[in-house]
């Protein structure tokens, strides 16, 4: 049986679990037509998302304190509403704040409730995500994802992926790195948590950057397992 | 209505969602059966809790870094054995960890499960308990508690009463601690919560402590909510 002695599942969440692309957009249509802004709200999408891993970097990199992914959302848009036309200084406060709890509303990829839920009678799940406590509850709760606790960024106070973000993951549950497997649609991340020991579980996540993605489209190393869902990575676990 | 702008309710475990003493006193029964101890089990229960605030206090104190209950209980385990004419030099480390997790495995007061998935149609639901995250997790996975999320003094890094551990857990949350409400049986531990300013409620366990119990029977402020058991809090704020 694949994954012999894993005891807890840890997810990435944005992109495995969630489709985040889809979700911002969806938000964003709203306050983009509200402002006269012709831009399609996935470019909106890609453009915040594109300033993510520059701004964790400054975290990761130790020039700057560990800060929460929503104060980085919400930093993040302001610096992308330029790039469309928009001053920030001119948009009340509640309106950005309210666009920027989009990432607390993105809606799950389809199977990934009912492979969850299944996943969860053997296994501890939670999500390693480098989302925060709040962001990733409010999302669970909406989406009905049945995680048995929060993890990830916020309590090992690291971002993915930096070794920390694992192992204090690892630490937190009493368990042995090799006894929680990650799951997660990015070879990237899969690399660090097998760089600490942990056991790795592939899923692509083939349109998660719209239908020209090209990137981590297949397994790029021989990870302990690959599926093309959590339904079928259930099966593979005899579940 | 009662409780007006709050978004979160926060619970306190152990004795507030569930029987600890009836809890550890079951699986202490065939250990102590096994090494021939005469003992009551609930005895043994309360000389194994009689050392939790002083453990706690070390670390709230600054003497001892933050360290998770499942330590301290281990300790705390050790460290009572003699009282009951046991050398933990005696017993097999293997025997004495299946013990501890004794605290893994509490039940809950008959109302909980159903009153925490009717407040939780509303409110975001999570402990605030100086348990540790995966003491929670399997606690709350056994029993079905429908939490959010787990929050508490790992989350926090301190362990309650210290104003550091209410108002921690309001910014985990991203919310002002007068929107986050803390459920508890305990006066003190109420009172802590208000004076951090977040909001209070009381439902006493008045067996908590077995059929004797003295304290707690009663409010010792006007909290903010008064209820018999969760799901008499639920219906107070019309669920």
């Amino acid at each position: 049986m694949a994954l012999d002695g894993v005891r807890a599942l840890v997810f990435d969440v944005f992109g495995t679990v969630v489709d985040w692309r889809g979700g911002v957009a969806r938000e964003a249509a709203p306050f983009l037509a509200r402002h006269g802004v012709a831009a399609d709200p996935a470019d909106f999408a890609d453009a915040w998302r594109r300033r993510y891993q520059p701004a964790m970097e400054e975290i990761r990199a130790g020039r700057r304190p560990y800060t929460r992914l929503d104060v980085l959302h919400r930093e993040n848009l302001e610096a992308i509403l330029p790039e469309f036309g928009l001053d920030p200084a001119s948009i009340p406060a509640a309106e950005l704040e309210a666009l920027n709890l989009a990432w607390h509303r993105l809606d799950p990829w389809p199977d990934a409730v009912a492979g969850l839920a299944r996943l969860r009678t053997r296994y501890l799940v939670a999500p390693l995500s480098n989302g925060n406590i709040v962001l990733m509850a409010e999302m669970a709760k909406r989406a009905g994802l049945p995680w048995d606790a929060i993890l990830g960024a916020e309590v090992s106070r690291a971002y993915k992926p930096s070794p920390e973000a694992y192992l204090r993951t690892a630490e937190v549950l009493a368990m042995r790195p090799e006894e929680v497997c990650l799951v997660a649609a990015h070879n990237g991340d899969l690399a660090a948590a097998r760089g600490c020991g942990l056991r790795t579980a592939f899923v692509p996540r083939p349109t998660e950057h719209g239908p020209g993605q090209r990137t981590d489209l297949a397994p790029r190393e021989a990870w302990d397992a690959v599926a093309p869902d959590f339904g079928a990575l259930a099966g593979i676990l005899g579940l």
